[in-house]
């Protein structure tokens, strides 16, 4: 077991989808990433904003997980992020309706003095100065550092991004991030670009389409489980990254043989995620049935064909 | 070894892409399902059409092969069926610029007597009254027939279509299309409809994405090989059915754990089609090309994954 430290966004989600409507719920990618990484027990530590209008007990799911959260910052007077969006029709589209950032905008994050050690780094998707000044603060360089992001970033901090990519291990993105990132359409070539800015190794997300995981001149894919019914994906990457984040930390194995195995654990965590509204699956999902469901994926995708004539 | 009978349209193609321009090539879906189940040498014939402007060449490409071409009726002074195609970057979308179908129209088909009692049949994407004429001509009933389809069919001879759909084992058909013929948006969904239709295997092509097999309630994931350049994609899926159909007639064995070896052969074959323009690639690929590239397909999703606490 390895210490992980995770550090993103907590915030009220307020989500339309054609199956109906959310009240305001507990969103942000430090949520997403922790519910899924406690589901392998690693020791862990959260760092995140939230303003005094954020209920306690949204923490203390995190803290019954034992989950340090010590390093959430409580602003006094201030309110916390708030994301309202809506899906359409094939799921895959979303517009986002309303974004009001609060005490995010002035977020300066504070890593616990007992975490400065974590050997695991989950930076959720977040300004890359924020993320950046989490890696400053590290006493000892972590093995692995995760990192997500989006493309605001990429049209906005253009500079600032990549100066945090070129200091991070694993870089998790999705398919039109990764073109927009590099101007490769192939993604073959946009994850060998991307590499080539420091990374060892590359996740690229493709949605209900499964992952790719790439390493060196090595390649991975993970799929997605085929479902009848996706009733709500918001947050949905954020728990496959929490999910890799977690069992990497768990297992302390930090080969390309072992990432395929936290991918998989990922996309497995990310198929419960979607099954309703925000969090809520997150927040009741058992360990027998995390496993129980790692059998279908065996199933969908293990053969054993004979490679020769 | 059981004896492999297809059906499907012999062509001129001229394709134009982001990387050139072809001359008329040899095309058409009996075509590229020939060349592709060719490479698991179960007795085969090939049932098509061609006017007399056809080169001998092509047709000596198959026997070359051992493939029975008794059954390519050669139209005197006919012409032989002709499409042209444009695709833009993205690869997943082109432009028909013509379409002439010239003695396609009249094509009625005969099968050789010798392959009457042909076990696995293969319909490749034609007029769903022409493959139903097929199947009557069948002495004995096959063990398997395989279908080949696309959305014009489901537009303009929907009643047909169905009538054949009925009477096959295995039908291919790509993502946009199961959702057109069945109008459910989830393929888990899309894939029960069709299995209602009588169908025992459904086959969905994700194109870059892979495709899915769904067997009653079992569902198996054959991935595509990530490439860093598609030349054309031009008859990949065709070449993806005929490496299933090929494979199932050297096998003899149509259990669901054997189709998901066909599906990885399959995507396997059609990973060489797409590196040249037309059937080229397929006419030079030799085997051990193709039982070397088996192995990516391994590496490519293969894990060991402990499904347990």
């Amino acid at each position: 077991m390895s210490k992980l430290l995770i550090v993103g966004s907590m915030a009220f989600d307020q989500i339309e989808t054609p199956f109906g409507k959310s009240h305001k719920t507990m969103g942000g990618s430090a949520n997403y990433i922790s519910l899924s990484a406690a589901m392998f027990h690693a020791p862990s530590a959260v760092v995140s904003v939230v303003g005094d209008d954020y209920p306690t007990a949204f923490i203390e799911a995190l803290s019954q997980r034992h989950i340090d959260t010590s390093g959430i910052e409580v602003v006094a007077g201030g309110k916390t992020f708030f994301w309202s969006g809506k899906y359409h029709n094939d799921m895959n589209l979303r517009d986002t309706l309303d974004t009001q950032l609060n005490v995010l905008a002035d977020f300066c994050p504070i890593v616990p003095t007992e975490f400065a050690d974590a050997e695991v780094v989950m930076l959720g998707n977040l300004h890359p100065c924020v993320q950046m000044k989490v890696l400053d603060q590290m006493s000892t360089p972590p093995k692995l550092v995760i990192m997500d992001t989006m493309n605001y970033w990429m049209t906005h901090t253009h500079k600032e991004l990549l100066e945090v990519i070129a200091r991070i291990d694993v870089l998790t993105i999705n398919d039109e991030e990764a073109r927009q990132l590099t101007g490769e359409y192939a993604l073959v070539k946009a994850a060998e670009r991307i590499m080539a800015m420091g990374v060892k190794y590359v996740i690229i997300k493709k949605g209900e389409h499964g992952a790719l995981l790439f390493h060196a001149d090595k390649v991975f894919f993970a799929p997605a489980l085929p479902l009848a019914e996706v009733f709500d994906p918001t947050g949905a990457g954020d728990v496959f990254a929490g999910g890799i984040a977690g069992y990497l930390a768990k297992t302390g194995d930090y080969s390309f043989e072992n990432l395929k195995n936290a991918l998989i654990h990922g996309s497995n965590l990310a198929s419960f995620c979607i099954e309703k509204f925000g969090t809520e699956r997150m927040l009741s999902l058992t360990e027998e049935e995390m496993y129980e469901r790692l059998q279908d994926f065996k199933d969908l995708t293990q053969f054993d064909i004979v490679v020769r004539n």
